[in-house]
């Protein structure tokens, strides 16, 4: 049986584009119901400055709540998303031992949201690389607009695989291929993580992990409806690490109709009638979803909880 | 490069669950879009009992007016839904030269939605088929709960071959696998294609057509996210024939948060950025579905026309 990794973002990037801001109390219970339902990774939020993105002011409450309430009952692994040296201090000091950069692999994103040139910013991560390694802590590289830039249009797989060649070189424990825009296309997803698996293990089977190079996730939103295929697409490349957030929520804030994330429920969902193994809960998962719904006053995206679930639990079908 | 047929099911299973009732004109209004679009054929309607199902009342009227108005300007395919003999006659006089007839592959929904059994339905289909060849008109055959049954689960490959093989022999020029509640998964559809692809063309290339023998349809609908991921299976196994309605409408009216038949425009959009071929103006398709919103009073699920396309033709990326 195929056994595959989801990691929720609820609390950072399904969170940090919905107009509500939900408290630290409110955010802490939401880890704390996906822990329950099993989910391997949280990434509990990110370390920016609240002035700009309130919905993320709190952090060290967060962090240092999720560690003292959540880590004792389930010692899962917490990871947040930090922009720089200053983040990367703050998550580390308030207990993590785990944090995930960002960059974006075109120009064009890159300088519209990091003000600093690819280059630049993977300088940055070199300091903190040498950090992270003084620390003995983890640390996974998000690289967005993987498959495609809103300002720049179409981003080529040697584009990407450049940059995760100094992410191998810097040591780095996860690279993130996130579709940041929901621009991408399953045939495009197939062919990018093949590509990338070759260069990142060339000397093992297909997506067998290596302990000495990063675990390749991706990240996929729902904007245009391929979400789902790409998730299925990269799947089939091998790719075992999975991004998605509670109820499909993170809309982008510029596009108010368009939805975010791939919903966690309705991913484990189609792993389970697929017959990969998450070991998720999926009912406490739609539970949370139901809840999380109320707290924030709205229906959500995902769909598996509104039609009612086929499988339960993992269940191969074909 | 890679060419597919898209059917367009919106007159039929697009509106056949609404609660609203469209009049004859703004079907055959939709039915023009739909074929200025490029749309290469078009599911009319249904021709059964109109206090049954009243939102497919004045088929004579909507399958005369198509072919008068529609037809002579653009040269489409035209086909609808029959349930029985009854409903041939009605569609063949009223000028389709095209059908489908339906069944479902588990003996439960049959029974439920027609009241006999699988073998009944196929003996009833014999008879049709013997009156189409007379006719010299053509007829497809969509196979529902294809890929699972609301009222007994799991569906084996083995129900739907034999049911297939079947249809084969009655000399059926479509068979349409049907995911009639949105339960298929990506591996599942992907097996049960490369299945019955090889069952059907068993001396030639996975995929290519034969005269002599069905063209395969695939027909989804996105209750639970995999709409599109099935999609994307169905075309790696080698379908080239795609079932799909505009702004994904086709809610069932017994699960009125979930979502109906996956969108023709997010479908398209989709294979235009993975660099396949559907003959379809995105703009057109889009432009169509912001009408029927209108139409209908409401926003419809499809995605690409509130995000906005990134290929707005088809564009090969990988």
């Amino acid at each position: 049986m195929t056994h595959v990794s989801i990691i929720d973002v609820t609390p950072r990037d399904g969170l940090q584009n919905e107009p509500d801001i939900l408290p630290v109390a409110t955010r802490i219970a939401l880890i704390e119901k996906l822990a329950q339902a099993g989910l391997p990774r949280i990434e509990i939020g990110s370390f920016v400055n609240p002035k700009q993105v309130p919905q993320m002011a709190g952090m060290d409450d967060v962090a240092r709540l999720t560690l003292e309430r959540v880590r004792l009952q389930h010692p899962k692994h917490f990871t947040a998303l930090v922009p720089n040296m200053r983040g990367y201090e703050l998550a580390t000091t308030a207990g993590l031992r785990q944090v995930r950069l960002v960059l974006a692999a075109s120009e064009a994103l890159n300088q519209a949201n990091f003000r600093r040139s690819v280059a630049q910013s993977l300088a940055d991560f070199a300091a903190i690389a040498a950090r992270a390694r003084a620390d003995n802590a983890a640390f996974g590289v998000a690289v967005g607009a993987a498959f495609g830039c809103p300002f720049t249009g179409h981003v080529t797989p040697g584009q990407v695989l450049a940059i995760a060649q100094q992410l191998v070189d810097l040591g780095a424990d996860e690279i993130v291929l996130a579709d940041t825009t929901g621009m991408a296309v399953p045939s495009q997803v197939h062919r990018l993580c093949v590509e990338l698996i070759a260069v990142l293990y060339p000397d093992t089977a297909q997506g067998e992990a290596v302990a000495s190079r990063p675990t390749v996730t991706v990240h996929f939103h729902n904007t245009r409806n391929t979400g789902y295929a790409n998730a299925y697409a990269a799947l089939e490349a091998g790719i075992r690490s999975f991004d998605a957030a509670l109820g499909g929520i993170g809309g982008c804030p510029f596009a108010p109709r368009a939805v975010g994330n791939i919903a966690t429920e309705d991913l484990v969902h189609m792993f389970n009638g697929m017959g990969v193994e998450t070991g998720i809960d999926l009912a406490a998962l739609l539970d949370a979803s139901n809840w999380l719904s109320e707290q924030m006053g709205k229906s959500l995206p995902a769909l598996v909880g509104k039609a009612g679930p086929v499988f339960d639990r993992v269940n191969m079908v074909s």
